[in-house]
């Protein structure tokens, strides 16, 4: 079969605010070829996705992502990689593509799986799943006793795994953040695994990172994410080498496998997080996930979205018995849970297990790409290069 | 004064082709703020990159870059790091936004100098500028003979260095590799500095760049550009490892300066590349040419385009009088040619000389941006959030 048509749903909330919460819009892509149909999700902003998709070529090696993708043969694993070496080179000047092109890649996994009755693991050659112990990502309250009561209630929920970030961390002093850090651990209880995500605040200042280390240790932290920009590979491994206990994490804004592995040759990072909406899918990120396993780094997912993205994300180490823990969208907009009629819900032990349902195992809701559904037109040199949807009374490709 | 406009000219030769030829089409922004003006330009896919200054806001990083500077107080040059440092948290989840943000930096950066009647290198801190010998990019031929003809004609217009890239080259064996190095030397003279750019043709296989090193050595090549992919950094160490003569260039795919480090920290290339278009304007520029210096390490800019792009991306390494190689747009297409209505013509010598006239000294021509304009239009959910031009008739800001 061949690539037919790659559609672009780009979702909304009614009111989209500042805080630091990727789930209030989405972008969900659609791919029919022949007879089968995938879904997979970016994480990235929909309308210049979309515009990546769509653009005009501006010379060889910065064309549209469309022009690699559309009319491409898709018969097995190897045609994926294929394609996604296509878009490498053709886009190579496109800033978007991998953005673009992450949600398109998980898509064509769905529709490989669905078309052959197998889950997406076991396209990657794993053979087996292991459960994953989920973490709820949450954020920093303005005070330490905010932070201390919405610890408490993801505890109460069950979450024996906690992340807390952003908010006022990182901003204050040591001592403010360390208080942060103590109401943390005592709403967690001693024994559960505390992680904290600082969002880049401290940019390269690694003397700010490293002051904060006391705080981070005596709270038992396990890692602390991303405390500087993604490509901060010199600040990352000095930090890594003056911290004994506290591992660093990081990688969620990779947008190819080659910056994961970078992170973890040169960054000395101890948990590589991978997006598979941002690094070009859930091909790259398995090659991360082999990678980490060779240098004995934890993978990580990084999955802020919806249980679409979250199966998607959960492949690329479905068969990686020892690396265990997940991030898992605890309290994600209304969008993000209406988007699929079925969950991965957390069994009796507070565990998460990886679909066993050919493709990705995740059912998108029709009624909520209704729901949510935001209308773009683009129009270059007077001609309508992207309109979405159609034509709501007649376009079948709603239904 | 405040920056109350930022205007994108998404400009275009009538036919675009699959060449690697970057001059095929432009994306030039004009900041306005208070009675002045300034004029930039974004080495990037213009419809991509205006869709990332107007889309809608995903979440709290993933605004669109306008939210970070419209409106912005402009005043001194620090105005134009605040700015940045805006833009890179603002949008810090928005992939395509360095490319963005670089047009509108370098406008910035014209738009002060104009403001305060001193040169933009002045602006950076430079006491004086040096000459640059400006090498002509040009594509390597379907057959060895035409690579000669091709770098003999280069030759014969003045240019004692000459890069040649792109076409067939690293895609057939080792020895029809050399037959291009070779004939490229011969065209060239024993004397003129032979540079040779890869295009990235070998992805992370070192094994295929270390068979061309004999070929590369015998003609005398001076850098070898962008052997593999921009983020490949242990494939670029460990190539530099294995080469005694010929150094590694690359960069040019570099859109912060941590990237660039990291080429030059982990990556050990010999030369730096920045383009001034991508990287997120002059400022980054700046400070990569800073620390190349205190490597030892040769910064070059990377130019394909315009001579407003060219002064741009001659200003972050003006005064730096041991880096004087530099990228010259020899035959670029007519919209890169008519963009300004002056240029900056090579010497008797044969060399390039960085204007001392205020802000970029360069004038756009209002003439080609009426004759290579195409038109954009982009909607959301039925509103018209960007339109260029407005109306042909009553558009004030198209004088």
């Amino acid at each position: 079969v061949k690539i037919d048509a790659v559609d672009f749903f780009y979702l909304a909330m009614p009111q989209i605010t500042t805080e630091a919460d990727g789930s209030q819009d989405a972008l969900v892509v659609r791919v029919i070829a022949g007879a089968h149909v995938g879904w997979g999700e970016c994480e990235a902003s929909p309308l210049t996705s979309i515009a990546a998709f769509v653009c005009p070529m501006s010379h060889g090696v910065c064309r549209p992502v469309a022009a690699s993708v559309l009319g491409q043969k898709l018969e097995d694993v190897a045609d994926i990689a294929r394609i996604a070496a296509l878009v490498e080179r053709g886009s190579m000047d496109l800033l978007q593509a991998p953005h673009t092109w992450s949600g398109i890649e998980i898509a064509l996994w769905d529709l490989l799986g669905k078309a052959r009755g197998e889950p997406v693991w076991r396209l990657l050659g794993f053979s087996s799943t292991g459960k994953k112990t989920p973490y709820a990502s949450i954020l920093f309250g303005h005070d330490p006793h905010e932070t201390l009561t919405r610890v408490r209630q993801v505890r109460a929920d069950g979450f024996t795994a906690v992340k807390v970030g952003w908010g006022p961390i990182g901003l204050g002093s040591p001592g403010e953040d360390a208080d942060h850090f103590h109401a943390a651990r005592e709403g967690l209880g001693p024994e559960g695994q505390l992680l904290v995500d600082m969002g880049q605040v401290w940019q390269e200042d690694v003397a700010a990172a490293t002051a904060r280390l006391p705080g981070l240790e005596s709270a038992g932290v396990l890692w602390v994410e991303e405390p500087f920009y993604a490509n901060a590979l010199g600040a990352y491994a000095e930090f890594a080498s003056g911290s004994a206990k506290v591992r660093i994490a990081g990688g969620e804004g990779a947008h190819n496998a080659l910056m994961a592995q970078n992170l973890i040759d040169f960054g000395r990072v101890g948990f590589i997080q991978i997006d598979c909406g941002r690094i070009g899918g859930i091909g790259p990120a398995k090659r991360v996930a082999d990678y980490a396993a060779a240098k004995s780094i934890t993978y990580v997912n990084h999955t802020f979205t919806s249980h679409l993205a979250l199966s998607a994300s959960l492949q690329p180490y479905a068969g990686l018995i020892d690396h265990r823990i997940c991030e898992y969208p605890a309290a994600p907009k209304a969008l993000a849970r209406d988007l699929t009629t079925n969950h991965l819900v957390r069994n009796r032990d507070g565990e998460i297990e990886v679909p066993n349902a050919p493709g990705l195992g995740i059912e998108v809701s029709s009624e909520a790409l209704r729901r949510y559904l935001v209308d773009v037109e683009i129009s270059v040199a007077g001609n309508l290069i992207f309109k979405f949807p159609v034509d709501w009374k007649t376009n079948q490709k709603m239904t």
